[in-house]
C-alpha cells in the first residue's frame, strides 16, 4: 500500500485522481492540499466522493507530503517546479500533471509559459510520462512529467505513421476538439454554459502551449524535426478530446495492419476496425485511447481519428498508469473502468 | 460465480447491466439475447464495452437461458410476463427491469399498460425490488419486479415522511425531471438532440404509467391510500432524475434527523447535510440516491430533493443490488462505482 | 424616433436589448454605457451585433443619458436606485431591469437584497411593468420596474386562477426551472458548462429573492396574502423558464375557457390547446409566454405549465414592450420575432 | 407580393423557411405540402409559428402549386427532380433545397446519390445558388439548386484563396463540424440526445455526398481540378457549422486584405478582424457567414475558419436570398435577423 499525496486537489484533475485512487487497491490517499480550502472536507466540495474519500483539504505545510511515497501535482503550471526538489530529496516520487517538466528545451518552455523555470536541472531528469513510448524509463523515474491532453491524443495517433516512415514529416495537421473541462475548474466567462454551450469555435490558432510539446514528442520518434499545424477547438461537451490528424503518405502501406501491430500489446490503446469512427463517449471516464485510421478515396492523405477522455488518459488516468509503473503494480491497477455510455 | 443471462441487451438498461456486471466479481455473463442483432458482437454495438464483454448477441432460442442462475429482462413491457414462467420452472431466478410485475392489481396494470397480463398468477408472487423497503423478501424471491426510475426517486424521498406520520397524505406533489435516456434507446423524434436539446417541457401530465406504481408503494407504507399529483418533465441531459417533492406537515418534527435515522444503515441512500441541494451529476454512473430535506421559511410545506441516476439506481444498478441480495452476496458487490463528476 | 440609452450594456439583458432595439423602427440607440469596457466597440464584445449596432461603450459621464428619451438600466441590483432620480428630473423615462423598484415594501426589499434603498420615495412612484396587469399605469409611468424572470412566468400562470376565485390561496406551489443565462454573464464556477452541463439541481430552496416579488404580485390580484412555496431549479440549457404551478381547486370551473378568455386580447400570452405541454424552445428568442392548464385525473389539483424566454419576456423583451406602451407605439413594435426552433 | 409554396414543410429546412417567410414583406405563403400531415395545422406541429403562420399542411394535389410564383422544395433528395418540370412549364420559379440539381455531372450525381436522375436535362439549366459566386445568373434563373450546408461554409472560406492563385490546389483539407440539425428531422438512433449529446465524432470519412459538390465548386473557381480531403464531424449542438480549412501557400500575400477586399460588398459574408475566432453562435438564426483567416507562426499553412448557421445560410436563408434575387427584391429582404446570442 503506497501513501499518496495530492497537491492542489480542488481542480478537475484533482477530483479525477481522487475518483480513481479511491478504489485503487494498493494506494491510500493521505493528504490532499489546498491552501484556499484547507479544513474543508473534500467531499463537501465534491459530493460525488461521499463515502469514498474521507479526508479534508490541508495546507501544504501540515500535509506531511514528505512522508508520502508518491505525490501528484494537480496544480497550475509553475508550482511543481518549485516544490518538487525538496520532495525528491526526501525520497518521494513525483508526478506532475502540469507542464513544468514536459519540455526539455528550457528556453522554449520559458517562451511558451511566460515564466522563468525554477528547476532547470530537474527538467533533464524528468521522464515524459507517455507509457506507450517511455515505459521502461518511467518504471525507474523519480520524476514524471505527465503529458498534456491534446499531446496524448495527437502523439498516439501519429506515432505508428511516423515510426513506419511512410508519411511526409512536413505539413502534418492536427485538428483537435476538446470538451470544456480541459480548461480546468476556473471561473472564466468563456467557459460558462451560456457562452460555450450550443456553440463551437477554434481558439489559439496563432499558437497553443501544447504545440511545442507535440512537436517535441513527434520529433523524438521521427529522429528529426516535423512540420505541424495544430488547431484546437472548443466543443460543447464536458469531457473528451477528438483529434483528427492529417498526413501525406510517401509510400503505399497497409495502414490498418500498421496500427494494429504497433498497439497489439498496449492495454490502453484500442485500434478500431477499419472503416469505423470512434466517439469520445466510448472512452468517457476511462483511460482508453481509441483510434481509427482512414485513407479517403484511396488517396495520398491519411486521416487518423483518435479519442481520449481528457481528464483520464489525458490527465489523471495516465498519471495513475505512471504511478503503477513506478511502483511495480500491474499497469491497469485501479484503471479497469468501463466507459459510461450513454 | 453465478451464470447470468440478459434478455434484450440492446437498450440502455441492457448496456448498463453489462457495464456493471462486466466487473462484478461473482457474476459471469453467459448470454445476451437480441432477436434482431443475433450474431453481432455486443461490443460492436457498444464500443465502450470493448475489452470487457466478449460475447455476441444470441437468439433467445440458442441462449440456453435455462442454464443461467439469474436472468435479467431488459426488454419492453410485456415480454417478461410471457417468458418468466418457463425460466422459473427451470429454477432460474428472474429480475424484470420492465413493468410487468410491478403492480399488484392486475386490472389496474392492464388499464395503464394497455394489454392483457399473460401471467397474473406470477404477479402476486413477484417481490417489488426496492431493497430499502423489501430487503428480506427480495433475499428469498424467485421473481423480482425491479422498480421504475421515477418510482425509485419518489418513494425514497417520501418514505421517511410517510412512515413518521408527520404529513398529510392528501395533496402530495411529485414534480420530477428526467434526462432523456429514460425514454430508452428508441428512434423517436421527440428524443432527438435537435428536439430535446436546449429545451425543457413537461409531459404526460394527464397520467403517466409510473403514477399507479408510486401510489401503490406509498400506500403500502402509509397503510392507506394517498393523494398524489405526479408531473414528469424532460430535461436536456442524458442521465439523471431529480424529484422535487412537496407535502404538508401535520405536526412539528426534526426533518433532518428523521431522514438521517431512517437511512442510517442504507448503503445506497445518502442524506445530505441540512440546507444543501443535490445535483444529479453527483450520482452519475452510480447506484446512489442522494436526498436533501427542506422546510422553506419554516412553513408547513416540506420540500424533499431526491436524485438518482435513472439507469443505475433507477434500473440496472438496483437490479444488480437485487441480484446480490437474492444470491447472498454483499449488497454493494460490483456497485462500488464513484460517480463521474464533472 | 426616440433616443434610447442603455446603462450596463455588457450583460445578457443588455445584449438582448440591443438585439431587439437594433431593429426597432422607432428607437435609436444613442448610448451604451460600461465603465469597464468604455471605448470598446459593442460588436467587438458581441460579434452577433456586427452590422447592426454601430456604437462603442461609453462611460456614464460621457454618455449624455440626460438627452435620451428612455434609459434602460441593465445593471446589477442597487445601481438604478441611485441614478434614476437625476434622469427623471431631466425628463427621461426610466425602465429598470433590475430589482430596485419591484418591491413596494422598502423594508422587505432591504431584507431580501441586503442593502439600504437609496430612493425609497421613488419606489412608490414606480409602476410594476407587467403589462398584462398594469397596462394603463405603464402608459403614464415615468419609472417602470421591469419584473423578474421567474415572477413573470409564475404570475401569468397563476393570474386567471386567482382572479377567478376558484382556488385555495394557501398552499400554492411554483416549481420553476431556468436556463443558466438567468444567472447573468458572470464568471462563476456554478455556471460553467463543466459544472452546470448535463446535470440538474434545485437552489435557493430556503428563500429566493423572487419569492417576495411573486407573493406581492399575487396578493395584489387576490386582494389578500397568498401562501406560496417557490423552488427554483437550474436546468442545463441556455435560455428559457418553465414554471410548473400547483393549486387546489375550491370549486368546479372550466379551466381552459377561463385561461382563454382572460388572455384573449393579450398579444404576448398564448393559451395552448387543452392537453398540450409547452416547450421552452417554442418561445426561444421571442416575447411570448405560452401556457397550458391541466387537471390531472380530474382531481382537485390544477397544474399550470407556463414558459417564457427568460431574457425576452423575462427581461429585455418585456422592457421593450413597456417602452412601447410608455411611448405610445403599438405594443408589439420591434417584438415580432418568430421563435427559433429547432 | 409573390405567392410562395413550400413542398415538404415538415422538416427543419421547411420550418426555417416558414420562420423567415412569415415576416418577409413581399412574400405570402399560400401552400405548405406534406402528404403525411395533410390537414394538420402547421403551427400544431411547430408551436413556435403560432400567430405567424395560418395555414394547414395540404397534399401536393390540392396545393395549387402551379399558381405560385415561387416554389421551394424542402424535400428529401430525389423529389424535386421529378416534380420541377411541370412547375417550370407552368411558369413557376423553383428553388430546390435538396441536392437534385447541384452536380452538373449527372453520372457523378447518380453515383453519390444512388438513384437515376429523373430530369438530366434540367441539371444543365439549373443555376447553383451561391449568390457570392453566381449572383447574376441567379437573377435570371428559373431553377436554382440551393447549395448544401457544408459546401456553403467551405466554398466561401476557400474562395478568396483560390481566386488569388496563392495556394497549392492539391492537398486542401476541410475539417468540418456540424450541429445535429444538419441530419434533418428524422427519427434516427444516432441523432438522439442520449447518443449524440456530450460526445463528438467524425463520420463519413470514406466519402460524403457533399464532397463532389465542394470539389465542383472549387474547381469552377480554380479553372482546374482541386485535391480535397473533406472530413465531417457531428458536434453536440443543434445549429451551426464550423469549417476549419487548411491550404499550403505558394507565395506570400496579405491574407487579411485579400479576404476583406473579396467580400467587401457582400452583405452576408463578414470577414472578422485578424487574430479572431468566429463562434457558430455568432450567426445563430441569421444568414451570415463569418470568416477569419490565420497563418500560424507565419508558416506556409493558411488556416481559414468559416461559420454559418446550417439551417439559414446553409439552407433556408440562402434560399430566401436566392428568391430575393430572382424576384428583384433587395437581397437582404426578410433576412435582417440579429443572431441569437447567448
Amino acid at each position: 500500500m503506497v501513501k499518496v499525496g495530492i497537491v492542489g486537489g480542488t481542480g478537475y484533475t484533482g477530483v479525477e485522481l481522487l475518483r480513481l485512487l479511491a478504489l485503487h487497491p494498493h494506494a491510500r490517499i493521505t493528504a490532499v492540499t489546498s491552501r484556499k480550502e484547507a479544513g474543508m472536507r473534500v467531499d463537501a466540495m465534491y459530493p460525488s466522493l461521499r463515502g469514498y474519500v474521507d479526508v479534508a483539504f490541508s495546507t501544504p505545510e501540515t500535509a506531511a507530503l514528505h512522508d508520502c511515497d508518491v505525490v501528484f501535482f494537480a496544480t497550475p503550471n509553475g508550482i511543481a517546479m518549485g516544490e518538487a526538489v525538496a520532495l525528491l530529496a526526501a525520497g518521494v516520487r513525483v508526478i506532475d500533471l502540469a507542464a513544468d517538466f514536459r519540455i526539455s528545451d528550457v528556453a522554449e518552455w520559458e517562451k511558451w509559459y511566460g515564466m522563468t523555470h525554477a528547476s532547470p536541472a530537474l527538467v533533464s531528469e524528468a521522464v515524459y510520462g507517455l507509457p506507450e513510448v517511455n515505459r521502461e524509463a518511467i518504471r525507474h523515474a523519480r520524476l514524471v512529467a505527465n503529458p498534456g491532453c491534446y499531446p496524448t491524443a495527437v502523439q498516439l495517433g501519429f506515432l505508428p505513421l511516423i515510426q513506419s516512415g511512410a508519411i511526409e514529416l512536413d505539413g502534418l495537421i492536427a485538428d483537435c476538439k476538446s470538451g470544456v473541462s480541459g480548461a480546468g475548474r476556473k471561473a472564466e466567462l468563456g467557459a460558462l454554459l451560456a457562452e460555450a454551450g450550443d456553440s463551437f469555435k477554434a481558439y489559439g490558432v496563432a499558437g497553443h502551449r501544447h504545440l511545442p510539446e507535440i512537436r517535441q514528442g513527434l520529433a523524438r520518434v521521427a529522429g528529426q524535426e516535423v512540420g505541424l499545424t495544430f488547431v484546437p477547438h472548443l466543443t460543447p461537451m464536458i469531457r473528451g478530446i477528438h483529434a483528427t490528424l492529417y498526413a501525406r503518405l510517401s509510400r503505399d502501406i497497409d495502414l490498418q495492419e500498421m496500427f494494429e501491430s504497433r498497439y497489439a500489446s498496449e492495454r490502453f490503446v484500442d485500434v478500431l476496425p477499419a472503416g469505423t469512427h470512434p466517439e469520445t463517449r466510448s472512452v468517457r471516464g476511462s483511460n482508453q485511447c481509441r483510434i481509427a485510421v482512414h485513407r479517403p478515396q484511396g488517396g495520398e492523405t491519411v486521416v487518423v481519428l483518435s479519442v481520449i477522455d481528457n481528464l483520464v488518459k489525458g490527465a489523471a488516468g495516465q498519471a495513475v498508469q505512471n504511478m503503477n509503473l513506478m511502483c511495480g503494480f500491474a499497469e491497469n491497477t485501479g484503471l479497469d473502468v468501463v466507459p459510461l455510455m450513454p
